[in-house]
């Protein structure tokens, strides 16, 4: 079968490989309708993780069609359609039973990382595959359901720890699809302002498409902006979707006393240089954390078909999965307006 | 001053009354400038009270402007807009730190019933004023403003008590302007669909114009309804506001397993036929309540501002004060499309 | 094997009756080691149920070692000790997802009530056997353990669903097991005063035991000591555990405005006189439920484990399952001083 | 009257001041029966902060009986028994209606601290008199209840901002007064077992006569210790009562992916190595704030009148005002067992 592989830094091809098969009883063959490039590949791309192998299989993004199933799946069987979260679990453990789904003790495995080959590919094989897949209705099709797993649960995710409440004003800290979907997610919680901040004209306006008031980093002061939008008290809950660490610092300046800080960018350093005394005065709150995307893709799922959440206007480009080593460019480089690539098996 | 007061039942008149003066430090006079007709006037207006007075000044749902204040007020003075809740509250005792403000120990007397004159006037004394009360800001037209101390509050309050959560079918049974409020309410909890049930076709268009699935009970069967539109299973959350019998009984068979029911009508009876079998099996709960309304206030004074909350289209008429009696005429008999009428004084 | 059996009304006999098999992958058969006799046993045993068969095998409060399992188990093994829950769940349907294991889409079995054969036996057949038990540490003992499956659950539900938080005065009404096992939870909730009512003496001596302050109803006006131990107010929270129309009835009049009633008896008629004015006017929140058990089990076990949990004193009376008429008999017309009693098989 | 006044780096003395008068109408006057020293008076008493001035009044933990009221207070009156938070607050303001009162807005003066003059005094001075105090009755002596509104309340703040729940097993770095504090508090949200970290014996036996598990660090390897009994898991919830970035940080590597870190030592730097990338991936919560005591101070004279809190054990000294000199000696330095003072005025 055909999979986008790792070639070495900021180098990826599709090659002919051999096509996953059960190796479990809890395993499913899924067919690839659609996957997507996720930003967190990009540190795979960039040659940035030691454990990367040349021929590796990509992608933690997709969805598609049950092809195979071992024989302990009663929940799935061939031809249903299902988008997988982008790390496995068994959805019994200590761990999944709080909700915890990637600390999960059987599973925790991440699709394109480490052991787990992805699933930028023809087929891919998914692990404890009843409770790391969740079944997408006819309804949905491919663009409308691609980001559930991944992007959208962690955008969601991010509004959700950060206790987003009815009346809020959230402010959203960088506009590439995480930010984003952090920006619709933030109304569901009942933000009655959301502030997005970028300096890419594009996503901003892409922001305030979703309704968010844009705040163009590179021509305005976001201090001046937060205090001018909350009368002058700050932001009652910062979300941090960038994932460096002077964005995060910048965070516990725009919230106000006894706001709160949720942090979902995956950071690269192993430690931050937190503002305690600040935080302390402030009672501010600070949270980050990988998000158990399977605990959040059932009601994703009804968000979307009911269209309180639409995320197709993220899907910039779509391309046959032959052309990724393109998208993976220029999604990396941020170039020609890309925001977020589908890529067709 | 002129202002409308209690005749006879079916009957209110506007007559020439004494102005109110301060009585207790803690007072504000307040010159009206707007005021509505709520649907729990009309148990007055009916003569169900027996407590109902011939000459007493009607109204609960009223703003207007400080004309005066007590020598113990120092948050509020002469020229401040302000919009009051229906009922008056300490913001000390213990209830009203429980944000239980309607058990006030202080206060708890409701404008416009038993003692405290209502608002529909020229001018009206507002006990406890700097907790009772909550500004406006000038962005807000009368308009915009006039349902928060009370309808809108309890829109509200029955979405927050039915514990809406994000991804959750609601059903709201009764289109009156509480049960309009509680659909606009029902998304600032996250609500992937509502279901708004009513016999009323332009209640249900207005519940249409603000997101709803509208429901025709006169023509169709709520049951089915419910089942198609909840995949079988029943609302997550069913929200009444009709205050009937019959209508709080049917919500029990439209809630899922496991839902909850939440109840804001004013019932006329002291007891309820509760199906207690059927809620212990399928774990259903129940919650009834009057309104704390000055705790959700300033919540939705953000609301309207950041325009999440429109209100607008409730208000169907607009008279002069001196026009009440037939506003109360056509609210009473729900003629002439009346869903909520704006008197200025 | 032995088993103790339905012969008709208020009268159980031990038989031989054939041995359980695994009929289905997700069974386990476990050689029961203790059983005990639950309050809604006799609901069947008076013969209240049509359902009721003779020769059907009683109870649904048991632990053992597992003996066997079907092809599908693979979290548990021969030689496991497990308490089940009373009733069946799969752990992975949208209720079970939800914490609703009682309304389990594929469970949902009742141990000893319908179909599904009971546990007061030599042996039992549990299906969905991973999700339906908890495992039992050694350092706990048959007479520690036994409750938690069904009695101690429900009363550690009842301070949960009664939203018992810390400072609060919360009434118990009636101290049979379910009561005093909810005395003993409201402490975990942070309680600082628990009354409990009954007029059985003993029951009171060990509700005083369990920490609380026992109100003799045959002997003293409740709602004067009610009165005297809140400063005038009602209690925060009233958890209702006998089951009686009039029992619930006088919840409402115990519990402060504001204040929560959680009723946890099974009620054998279809409804109940809310009074629903009264509620509505001192917004109380009334809550009834059938206990999700198994979504407790873990926590119990952690608690009892620790020793912050005790439930040994409400086994009154241990005997083998032969003498289960006797015990029966007993449990029923509560004479002999009898709380709980354990048999043994 | 005689106060006790910072004379310079760790040197205070009792000297004749000015008896304090009431300055605006929501002031009271209270004559101070005991007082106590708090570890945070430290800072102040070693000269670490620069705006410490000679002959300023000291203290933050005070109570007594009020004397004199400004006209403006209607709630207190001559001869009512108070305790004061340790900061003031308006309990009307945007950040006191939050429950954050020491972020208030009009209030948020800490006593003994910048410009207001400190209870260890025959008499003090409350602004906001009728807000910042809690009522104490009768029944409670000076030593039950002087901890309310400062230690104990901020013991169960980090409980509760830890969001410990029932079953949860807590560890409590740290078993001064705070610490202590939190080892009660934890019991009150359910926790299963405490673990409880100190080098010092006598700090170590007192935690374990408030039912914790005592882990000596100086003589154990904390981490084996919290392996041992957790399963291997780590903690549920992990308090930080010492203050040091060193301690803080092993606090990372006590608590279960999943669980939660709450700081309320008070930390002198600006700011901590926060280790972000094991938080991220182990989905760690952490909060630190500065307690809003009077939020708690009610429920918690509920508690200790009801017998669930009991702090006496922690009052190690009682000694007139006059000696304070001394007692701020032997609590600077912890000798002779002190873990806490009581000043009697």
């Amino acid at each position: 079968m055909k999979a986008v592989t790792y070639k070495g830094p900021n180098e990826v091809q599709i090659e002919e490989v051999p096509a996953p098969t059960i190796q479990a009883s809890g395993d499913a063959i899924v067919r690839v309708t659609a996957s997507s490039i996720c930003g967190s590949d990009l540190h795979l791309y960039h040659g940035r993780l030691p454990f990367a192998q040349k021929g590796f299989v990509l992608g933690h993004e997709f969805l598609g069609v049950v092809e195979e199933v071992g024989d302990g799946v009663t929940d799935l069987k061939s031809g249903d359609r299902v988008v997988a979260a982008f790390s496995t679990s068994c959805g019994r453990c200590y761990y999944c039973r709080r909700g915890l789904t990637t600390q999960c003790m059987r599973g925790g495995q991440v699709f394109g990382f480490g052991q787990l080959s992805g699933g930028q590919a023809d087929y891919v094989r998914i692990p404890l595959a009843e409770t790391t897949c969740e079944r997408v209705p006819d309804t949905l099709d491919d663009t409308q359901a691609i980001l559930i797993g991944d992007v959208l649960a962690t955008g969601y995710y991010c509004a959700d720890i950060g206790k987003v409440r009815p009346g809020d004003i959230v402010l959203v800290l960088g506009c590439g699809p995480v930010g984003l979907c952090t920006v619709m997610s933030a109304w569901l919680f009942g933000a009655s302002k959301v502030l997005a901040v970028d300096s890419l004209p594009e996503r901003l306006e892409l922001a305030a498409k979703f309704g968010a008031v844009p705040v163009n980093m590179a021509q305005e002061d976001v201090n001046t902006a937060v205090r001018q939008h909350t009368g002058g008290r700050g932001a009652d809950v910062v979300c941090e979707a960038v994932g460096s660490q002077e964005a995060l610092r910048s965070c516990f300046g725009y919230a106000r006393p006894g706001g709160s800080i949720a942090a979902v960018g995956v950071y690269a350093e192993a430690s931050f240089e937190f503002p305690i005394f600040l935080s302390f005065l402030r009672d501010l709150s600070f949270r980050v954390g990988i998000c158990p995307a399977k605990q959040y893709m059932s009601t994703l799922v009804d968000l979307i078909q009911s269209g309180r959440i639409d995320t197709t206007p993220l899907i910039t480009h779509t391309m046959p999965l032959e052309d990724s080593a393109h998208g993976y460019d220029i999604f990396a480089r941020r170039t020609d307006g890309c925001v977020k690539i589908l890529l067709k098996s």
